[in-house]
């Protein structure tokens, strides 16, 4: 097996998994399935994961780079850190091009986790690191902001929630909005809000 | 059996059932483990309920209704709209003290939804009403807000991801910060930040 052919099995079985967990739900879904529906045998699936298990790990840890890396090269590109906060947002609006597709994968992990302590405990450092990185970008624009370095933390939750909330009411009713908008347009109100508070 | 011993044995499966979803999830507990754990007979169980899964939507039903109940408590006491959204706010405050136990149960209904057609279209009429129910309130305390008819909905919107999304947070970090009090301090830089808009 060449490298090139090793890493195209690799990524048809991810592929297959995703397609599989999302339709099927990962109880319902075996490695067998998996194989059947990558075209690719037990030996080959065995060669790349131990379990169905690491595939599912995989794929969340993939996701979570992909979006960790969208969102540097956001902050790299954006001197001012209340711009790249509304940058942002508008790429949060791809999110819900194929986020139907993943809310299953993501709903099983969650309800995994909270069954499972170890599993669990990675869950809240997870959001501590958005938290850090949305405080790092407000404090960047602290100066144009006028908002105080005591404040960061609690705009930062507060930031933090409104694209959480909005990816939910999005995931549940797609068609409503243009959802990626209504981050961006949501953010402008809380930093308005925000400055309102410190210039008081 | 009188109507009084029904009720509580009722009510005795109900609490077990909710404990025993959180702590074990929902496919590994079984009517007999439900029975055990309630200490009630087989018998008594299918008195109440036609399955585990009618035991499941009565808690969820259950759950709804108390929060309808206390919404419509404090609308009821307030007659601004806005003012009505803050009290509410630090109501919710309280959802984190057993909420710890009840987030189980509601990733597996999430779950369950996802792979069940029937059970999905259930969900989007549910965030609806609590945008109706939040657009209402705004809409009541428009006047004082100076916020335009055209944006409630999009307002609405807003107050609720950012419940949602601090309920998540306050879920996932519980020790963090008091989630009830940010959730309220949210809610008053939403509506600062609404109010400057519609002021521009």
């Amino acid at each position: 097996m060449t490298q090139q052919r090793s890493e195209e099995t690799r990524a048809k079985i991810l592929s297959a998994a995703e397609k599989l967990f999302a339709h099927e739900g990962y109880d319902a879904t075996g490695v067998a399935e998996i194989c059947a529906e990558a075209g690719v045998s037990k030996g080959a699936f065995y060669h790349h994961f131990d379990s169905k298990q690491s595939v599912f790990l995989t794929l969340l840890e993939q996701w979570l780079e992909r979006l960790d890396a969208e969102m540097e090269r956001i902050r790299a590109g954006s001197m001012d850190g209340t711009q790249a906060l509304v940058d942002m947002a508008a790429v949060t609006g791809g999110v819900f091009s194929d986020a139907r597709g993943r809310l299953p994968i993501f709903l099983e992990f969650w309800t995994k986790a909270i069954h499972d302590p170890q599993v669990w405990q990675t869950v809240p450092e997870q959001f501590a690191r958005y938290q850090r990185f949305i405080s790092d970008l407000l404090r960047q624009g602290m100066e144009q902001s006028g908002l105080g370095e005591a404040d960061t933390d609690s705009a930062a939750r507060l930031v933090l929630a409104l694209a959480i909330g909005m990816l939910v009411q999005g995931l549940v009713n797609p068609q409503e909005t243009d959802w990626g908008k209504a981050i961006q347009d949501g953010i402008l109100v809380l930093l308005r809000g925000l400055e309102e508070k410190s210039s008081e």
